[in-house]
């Protein structure tokens, strides 16, 4: 017997004959004689109507009340999933946020998860229900409902396994597990049997869509053992999926593990500074400030040591917000000109094995420069390499570099 | 100042621009300087649309937790209107039915009020608070979500203003009023400025839909002042409507307050029924094991004292059911044949000036007679005459009542 939490997104609670089919993954786990919490999101494309509405009625709706509309969806894909369930035989539950209760921080729309009871849930196990947990909302310590802001359901998930020390939480998705690169992009991309956290993270935040950063750190934070699968498989056959675990919990680390495209970003270039002491630090404190993102940066002294040129990049979307912002700066700070580019894309290489293994950096430039891929900005961690190229050359860079480190399936 | 607690509908919130609309008819309150509380149902087609989901995903829905679905529809409504609020200046704060708490009898789609505490809502009011509360739902003692049945929100609303002690329990519907009679099928019908709850309770069961059954009566057994006012006329206008008040707050009392007709019954006669004591009591008693409402009820003796006929009337959706209660009675009773008639109409006079007025009875049966409209069975209560006629005569019927008894507008 083991203790399962099972969280499935809205694609996979979508429709009558998406919800059915869930119930007989459900049920699959239940014949297993596993104990399982299921941990659902609204059904696709609700959440957006809630919160158009909470739009059409006000651009400044209050984000108290935008909780109390928006976690009704995931309510109703609970009551739905846990009533079909019942009424084929499964005995079930569903707990809202609050009859767990799940207690979270009284930050509405973006809350973070403080506590879970395991109580309520356990009496249930003994009672032989499946039960049945919205993702993505709470209660806070004055009784209003919360809800951690989009994405997350998985953390939902996540820290519920924790709370329940469960042995696996079993992410279902629509796609089979994770990838050494986006299959879109790169035919041959393989899925991977198993991924250190710390990997997962990086290929999460650079733009791996399968699991949500936050809910990788929870996973990390709390040693649960996360599986990514399909909801879109047949039921009974073998489970394939990827496994998001610890490192020592995997034998043969490969240098790298996968490579990844992001292109939400663009790269701002502020030329012919002024050089003296705290220009870089005013102008990303302005940034940081304002509450916008830097990523990479990279800062060139000119030969003459009298002007120096900063370029950094932040997501597009607050391009507006920086330009602004540099603007107001020049008041009290000289520089030429400003230039922005949105024509850019980050390929990143990441594998733990990179932190004993010297070398990798220069294999990954030499590669991409055999190819006439230009690189514009670096930046590394111990277990990535970031490069900034050209937009329209990303798929060449990840086919390169996802065969250059042997990646694919050799089939 | 005055407590009022306002319901609004499904059709008064039924889009954006109704919520709009509502938020202008609390502001009137709020700026009257009132203590408010709002009590709303689910946007129109919401709860159809819910209900649709769990009857496609099984025809055995278990109610518990259709009550955690259908319940999700009150919850849109309350945070919408009091986001609204909120983001147009006043102040406001909505309150689920756990949150309040609605205790109410776990059983659950069918659930009855059997608590309300005003520990919360006057904290709130102490706070300048405007209270959003959803109609229709509540929380059993086992902390579960119930619903109280359809058209409960208005009985939540009076539930509400008898915990809170409020002046007026303001329902706002798509009528101005409660009408003397049905104005589309008599165009001379009048808005009554009061009724009295024992006539309303009339009114209501013989198919006059502006109000619940048993709101009329919670009201009653805890004096709240009812007021039934349009949710669609001009904002600040001086509210006309109907109060539906206790019968000594009612000084200019008419002998005849309404007529009313209801086309929802079938009549079903059982002839030449070999005679002997017990056969009524056992045929009704049949139905009511069954739980079949039977209305009206006739036994005709024949000459011989032999054989009788047994009529009685139930709703039209239980015609089926009682037919086939009546073939297996066959066994152990003996009686000729059964006809059904469903092209039957139930014309009732309703006023509590009857109880001190004799004749008021055979004025009705005179000016019918006198119409060419017959009588088919007769039924009288303290406070209300009803007779069965052929449905084709329906309009005919009314118009005439309502001339004779002078009901009508006399510009």
């Amino acid at each position: 017997m083991s203790r399962i939490v099972m969280k499935f997104g809205g694609t996979s609670v979508g429709s009558v004959e998406r919800i059915n089919h869930v119930a007989e993954i459900v049920r699959s786990e239940v014949e297993a004689k596993n104990q399982v919490v299921v941990v659902l999101s609204a059904m696709a494309g609700e959440t957006d109507r809630l919160v158009n509405l909470t739009k059409d009625l006000s651009k400044d709706f209050p984000t108290s009340e935008y909780d109390v509309v928006i976690s009704s969806g995931e309510q109703v894909s609970i009551g739905a999933l846990s009533g079909l369930l019942n009424s084929s035989g499964i005995k079930s539950q569903s707990l809202l946020g609050w009859q767990v209760p799940i207690v979270t921080s009284s930050d509405h729309k973006s809350a973070r998860i403080e506590a879970i009871s395991s109580e309520v849930i356990l009496k249930l196990f003994d009672e032989n229900n499946v039960v049945i947990i919205p993702g993505f909302q709470g209660i806070s310590a004055d009784g209003r409902i919360t809800t951690l802001g989009r994405g997350g359901s998985d953390t939902s998930a996540v820290a519920i396994a924790a709370a329940i020390d469960a042995d696996f939480c079993d992410i279902y998705t629509d796609v089979d597990g994770v990838y050494t690169t986006d299959p879109n992009k790169v035919p041959n991309a393989k899925r991977l049997d198993k991924i250190s956290y710390e990997e997962m993270l990086e290929m999460a935040s650079l733009g791996a869509k399968v699991l949500q950063t936050r809910s990788v750190e929870t996973a990390m934070n709390n040693d649960v053992v996360l599986r990514v699968l399909s909801s879109f498989s047949d039921v009974g056959k073998k489970k394939k999926g990827t496994l998001v675990c610890s490192e020592d919990s995997i034998s043969d680390k490969k240098i790298v593990t996968g490579v990844a495209a992001s292109t939400n970003d663009a790269k701002l270039t502020l030329t012919g500074i002024k050089d003296k002491p705290g220009v870089a630090a005013e102008i990303l404190g302005t940034l940081a400030e304002n509450n916008i993102n830097v990523d990479m940066i990279v800062q060139n002294i000119s030969n003459d040591r009298k002007t120096t040129d900063l370029t950094y990049t932040v997501p597009n979307d607050e391009v507006d917000n920086a330009k602004e912002l540099m603007d107001k700066l020049s008041n009290n700070l000289s520089y030429e000109s400003l230039i922005v580019d949105s024509n850019i894309a980050k390929i990143s290489i990441v594998g733990v094995g990179m932190r004993s293994n010297a070398g990798v950096a220069s294999q990954m430039f030499d590669v991409l420069s055999k190819n006439n891929i230009n690189i514009d900005v670096i930046s590394t961690s111990e277990i990535k390499i970031s490069v900034l190229i050209n937009k329209d050359l990303t798929e060449k860079a990840l086919n390169t570099l996802h065969e250059h480190f042997e990646l694919g399936n050799t089939n």
